[in-house]
């Protein structure tokens, strides 16, 4: 670790029932699986076996992040450390799409268009209306409308903030940070860490059950772009 | 609710693995039995069956308290809350009887010396060594010494800081607050809301499983002594 005084690690939630029914989620609340909360309890171990203590973790306001944070940081023996919270690292809002099956969108508006939704950088999916837990106090006084719909530039854009004001201090403090988050806001935070382009975030697939651990240095660039994945360390 | 502009909530961990051993925990890390977490379960169930919401939940640095408000804030979908930590809410230590059974230290120092231990004010039982979970990052940086063994006065001493500096400014920022914790330091905070004396408080039992609510005047005085139980709500 010579060289590399910051230490962040980087976990995408366990699987959702969602997920498992292949349906979009975004925003709406879905909790995880039975094999969701076996990934979080491996990921724990993983972080446990690779000396990988986190001394705070950031979560997102969505159960399946909570929870994976719960059930890992229980299972590398971390359960005490500081919480912080943030609709910011939500998972891209969806739209309209939300709750649909990911196979009846692409056949019912066709391959072009389903993959713009899902890969471009500044396209957003048409939008939808709100849900009941959108109008519940879990968003009320963020400062800024919730979204109807969100490409990556948008959650960049909203991710931005809660990096600079929240995570970056807990760097600069040499915490050893987690972020438990969403597809999306992992690649959006990639993005920030490794300097990527606009195009190139779109393709990356974040690996759900792997915690991905960037050294960064004094200036919070990666050692190594990409950081690495624990299971290969 | 007229007339009580604050709401706090108190919750006793669910059962441990060694509650149902009878063996006394304090500071010992255990985990909650399967029974335990039906009731932390259950607790969420009454929380949202009379529609009392935590804005914010505070818990002890230990895993039976954790787990039990994770459990407790998913089953009230108040999962997204702020949360705050400190080893002030932890259980009292129990020095030398930590790990030993009830029955047991009974059986060897006689009735009169475990009831003293168990109900006294300002007895503390014998000191214990500083277990390997008492050297590790958790307990580092207190600003005060790790107890060796303390008094129930002991505990509402090192509570007192915690209940101004953290809890008060929540309650009078209007939020309802939950705080998730122990026998022992339960005790000491309903003694501190209700004004009880150093010998009352010994003989008074926490139930487990039940959240107990309390409503206080701007005074943070309470409306009803020893507040309510929701079940009986």
């Amino acid at each position: 670790m010579a060289g590399a005084p910051h230490s962040l690690v980087l976990l995408r939630h366990g699987e959702s029932v969602w997920n498992a029914q292949d349906r979009f989620a975004g925003w709406a609340d879905v909790p995880l699986s039975a094999r969701g909360r076996t990934q979080a309890r491996s990921c724990g171990e993983q972080l446990a076996a690779a000396a990988l203590l986190p001394d705070i973790v950031h979560t997102s306001l969505l159960r399946r992040a909570i929870s994976t944070a719960d059930v890992a940081l229980d299972a590398v023996d971390r359960h005490w450390i500081d919480v912080r919270r943030s609709w910011r690292l939500n998972e891209r809002h969806y739209g309209a799409l939300q709750g649909r099956c990911r196979k009846q969108v692409r056949d019912e508006f066709g391959d072009e268009l389903f993959l713009r939704w899902r890969r471009s950088w500044d396209v957003p999916p048409p939008a939808g209306s709100m849900s009941r837990q959108e109008t519940e106090a879990r968003y009320r006084g963020l400062g800024v409308p919730i979204p109807a719909a969100e490409s990556l530039k948008d959650v960049h854009t909203r991710l931005l903030p809660y990096w600079e004001a929240a995570i970056v201090p807990d760097l600069r403090a040499n915490r050893t940070v987690l972020v438990v988050a969403h597809g999306n806001t992992l690649r959006a935070l990639i993005k920030l860490i490794d300097g990527l382009g606009d195009e190139a975030i779109g393709g990356l697939d974040i690996p759900t059950g792997v915690p991905l651990h960037y050294r960064l240095d004094h200036a919070l660039r990666p050692l190594a772009p990409g950081g690495s994945s624990l299971s290969s360390l």
